[in-house]
């Protein structure tokens, strides 16, 4: 009997332990088990939270608003985690001010928080232990998606954003033909990023954009 | 035996249920138990949404970024769960460039999204039945901080923004007096919200400002 006791304990905790996996799936919570980077390693650290993370916060200059920017919750990928370039690609409608705005004025920022990741522990999300990145350039619109140029057409560009954003995002694969979806990219002109006490990183969008996400990265025990 | 065995059952439960609380409390998800309102109530929805979240993306004009719009990762708010007034309210330092963006160009946004709070399914971030929403207006910074103006110094509204951070952000209390932290709010002078498909909910201030949030909210069940 204590025995069964045992058993029944262990089909408790095997069902729970899948309740929490279903909420970690859906939550926006690390997309795979890459460890986190020391905070030190600014690269790393950039990339890591950039690939990790499956939507942000897209700013634009909107003229509808008297000029004033605009933040829209989108989702973004620059490839699979641990995978990334780096390089965030979006998949906007224009029925979405973001889109329209963007199409006006190239002026805009992404900012991606490390707290619905669950990686910050309990600390506040503007405890600067709680990392936040802002990338700030020029959000460029691929051609083939409005005009149907030729040259865009064979743009393996365009054909890398549809596979990184469609691998990380499956739904849009299903989003309604009718709406008018184009692919976008971040050109990066400016990196903000703070993950500890002191202040942003210094940090280069060169350094970020040839850093090798194969470089072995591993956890701060002082950040959980 | 039988009975030994349901209650080593029942510890279990405590303790993974404990688990599951705690990853909740750091995660930004829900902050109180309040059920979510019908998605054709616009106010209801729109308050429950920024009085569940404690973190959003504000979005100010750097000029140093060539005018470009700069989102920044910061805790906010209205009150607590339920009891907020709808207006939000941050604790910044001019170390940190938003705030010193906002007291040279007032022109600034405030955007949240449903889903880190866990309501959404299994649904992407950017699938419009994830709501998302995007409060803009100015930052007015409390001049009590900067100037110390007798006039300010009596302000209810900065006693309110204290006692309305420092209750959600209770960290906020610690943070060091060096750095020059103030207190902010955003005047909402336009709302964009998405709930569900069919575009932007028609919400005006008045309503969103108005709604009383003891009204009645009820879970819809086609959004989990």
């Amino acid at each position: 009997m204590e025995l069964k006791s045992l058993v029944n304990s262990f089909i408790v905790l095997l069902f729970l332990f899948f309740v929490v996996g279903i909420q970690n799936s859906v939550q926006g919570r690390l997309l795979s088990s890459v460890l986190k980077p020391h905070r030190n390693d600014a690269p790393a650290y950039a990339r890591w939270l950039v690939s990790q993370n499956s939507w942000g916060v897209l700013n634009t200059i909107s003229s509808d608003l008297g000029g004033a920017p605009f933040g829209n919750v989108v989702s973004f990928s620059d490839g699979l985690p641990n995978e990334g370039s780096g390089v965030p690609y979006f998949y906007l409608t224009t029925l979405d001010p973001t889109a329209s705005n963007a199409l006006k004025d190239q002026r805009s920022s992404l900012t991606i928080s490390e707290y619905p990741l669950g990686t910050c522990g309990k600390r506040d999300p503007e405890n600067p232990v709680c990392a936040k990145i802002t990338l700030t350039g020029k959000v460029r619109c691929k051609l083939k998606y409005i005009h149907l140029v030729v040259l865009d057409n064979k743009s393996e560009e365009a054909k890398l954003a549809k596979s990184n954003l469609f691998s990380k995002h499956p739904e849009m694969k299903g989003w309604p033909k009718d709406h008018n979806f184009r692919f976008f990219k971040l050109e990066i002109e400016d990196i903000f990023m703070i993950n500890w006490f002191g202040g942003p990183k210094p940090l280069t969008v060169e350094e970020y954009l040839h850093y090798k996400q194969n470089n072995l990265a591993f956890v701060q025990s002082d950040t959980i």
